[in-house]
């Protein structure tokens, strides 16, 4: 059987030398007899993974000094909620961009609990581009971004200099290119993309971020809880915390964050030449800065083609292409693990639909 | 090697079948060349299983009509949050019963939304018994209870008759006997004792509790988003709900509760014989109709004998037997997948010492 190329936009595909590890530790995880799904998550055991998963986090992305590195549940949904529960003041006012869906979700939940404004959106043109030149309230508790957005195939490559604490969704993008961690008070990102499998989340804070919305906060949403407990006041999800540490092992043996960013533009620029160089399609998003290197939106000009389309991806065992209903047409969404060779397929698979048109 | 006898408090021992399974599809999962790690959670195959896991709980519990089965995040430390965003209004009152470290817990986040009362508590005791006879107020919104505490190793064997609602955080003891669901509006537990891998909470609701707060709720912790959605609302932590259907489909295959419940009986019946008959022993527990038929929590008369029988479980290749530091002494977690015979290896490992003393 020939081998599936996995353009999922999330869960999503991870290294198969991940996958092995992971399998092996379901029956028996570090020798021990037992298998990692029946350990308690204060055995010696876990208590090391999680912290080399924390630590790994600290080396990859260069955490400064004063930051902590948290493995939660609940995903960027949940996310919402604790950022604004942590940061957003009961008389302030926090500043939103609205940049698509999951924008759209966070601006929803923190108007539950406060002043939300949303102070730039792309929702005019369906989010096909990144606002830009927006001001920043000065006084705002902080500015909220999403950095990728996996639907509508968008991408921040500059993020805003501003003296406002900043606060990023970076779920479907972080750990595919280099940040500067200083420039945020807190990062959070479902770990369901370059990370991990579903169900862990993580969260990287500023530790003055603690205390600062000066509110009872809930103890499963407080930040600096999970903080003083070295992220286990509660069971963590120790699995997916565990295919996590492994692939950020498995990271920095690639050559960490630079050989991430690197691939990241290789399957970018395949895919955008072909997008572009193809006459049967047209990209989602027409400003080329604006292009995810995560998520290719690309829409057939014709829809005559599409069963055609359709069937050439079929049989090339390209899975999880279809685009979010809100844009239609074809999402290649090309994670960290997604070989070169599998950007390739696809593209031939465009130009063979090009030759028989 | 020989075998290990997994006696940890939780997460614990599933069986071993499901581990096998478990680690097939963490490779390939229905033959479909891909991960479970990396499929769509939006894929039908996966869509499949959580409609297979919800149903299957509502077949072994024989849920009635008119309540909803959700497989959500953040274990009971956010079900206590839940519960009262979904079922405490602005200027009403809960009535809690406090029975332990968990109950405690329960209170504190609902005080933080509104009136929580405590209206029975054995913290007078360190929690070594079920307050029984109290006064259910009348116009409570909901009578909350913790139907097993695993650090006490105190259970609830009959639940209060009662007109106010009642809701049951049934993390340790869900799945080992029958209940009758009718009884409660709202039961929750985190998967990680007798459904499944930690990572998944466990939540059957009676639909009448829907927008019974009159809350605002966030919409991660509104019951109703989530029913709404199929438990889909946001990415679900699948591999969790993955293995818990694994286990749930083997629990049927093993004669489901009626099953369950006897062999629960039969190692309560095999440790609290032997920790009765055995003069080194003692019950922390001293009403044998509280004691947990979960969790059985014993100490020694005399400390002198510690160092041995530590040895001795150690030899023995029992793991997971050291008591809370709440309560000290030894705690034996005996969830489901826990063999008749790993109790009867600690019984014979307690009769050496007696024999060597």
């Amino acid at each position: 059987m020939s081998k599936v190329h996995n353009y999922s936009a999330g869960p999503c595909i991870l290294p198969q030398e991940v996958f092995q590890e992971a399998s092996n530790a379901v029956l028996d995880f570090n020798n021990s007899g037992l298998s990692i799904l029946e350990i308690s998550h204060r055995s010696p055991d876990f208590v090391a993974v999680m912290e080399e998963a924390r630590q790994l986090v600290k080396d990859i992305l260069k955490v400064p000094e004063g930051y902590t590195v948290l493995f939660l549940q609940g995903g960027a949904s949940t996310g919402f909620l604790t950022a604004a529960y942590n940061m957003l003041t009961t008389n302030g006012k926090a500043a939103y961009v609205n940049t698509g869906s999951w924008s759209t979700k966070a601006i929803k939940e923190a108007k539950k609990l406060g002043n939300a404004d949303e102070i730039a959106s792309s929702a005019d043109k369906n989010f096909n581009y990144i606002p830009k030149n927006y001001d920043i309230p000065a006084g705002a508790d902080y500015l909220h971004l999403t950095s990728n957005n996996t639907i509508f195939g968008t991408q921040i490559k500059m993020f805003p200099k501003t003296d406002v604490p900043v606060l990023c969704d970076m779920s479907s993008d972080i750990f595919s290119r280099e940040i500067n961690v200083a420039d945020f008070d807190l990062i959070y990102a479902g770990a369901q993309k370059n990370l991990g499998p579903a169900g862990a989340t993580l969260y990287i804070v500023k530790e003055s971020v603690f205390q600062k919305s000066g509110r009872d906060i809930p103890s499963m949403l407080d930040l600096e809880i999970h903080h003083k407990k070295d992220s286990m006041f509660n069971t963590p999800p120790v699995y997916s915390v565990y295919v996590s540490m492994l692939n950020l092992r498995y990271m920095i043996k690639q050559g960490g964050l630079a050989a991430m960013q690197k691939k990241a533009e290789q399957r970018a620029e395949l895919i955008y030449r072909e997008i572009e160089r193809n006459p049967l399609f047209e990209a989602a998003v027409p400003d080329i800065e604006d292009r995810s290197k995560m998520n290719a939106t690309f829409v057939l000009k014709d829809e005559v083609h599409k069963d055609r389309f359709d069937l050439l991806v079929k049989e090339a065992r390209i899975n999880g292409l279809k685009g979010h209903r809100s844009v239609g047409g074809y999402r290649a969404s090309m994670y960290n693990a997604l070989p070169v060779d599998s950007v390739q397929v696809l593209v031939e698979t465009m130009q063979e639909l090009e030759k028989g048109a």
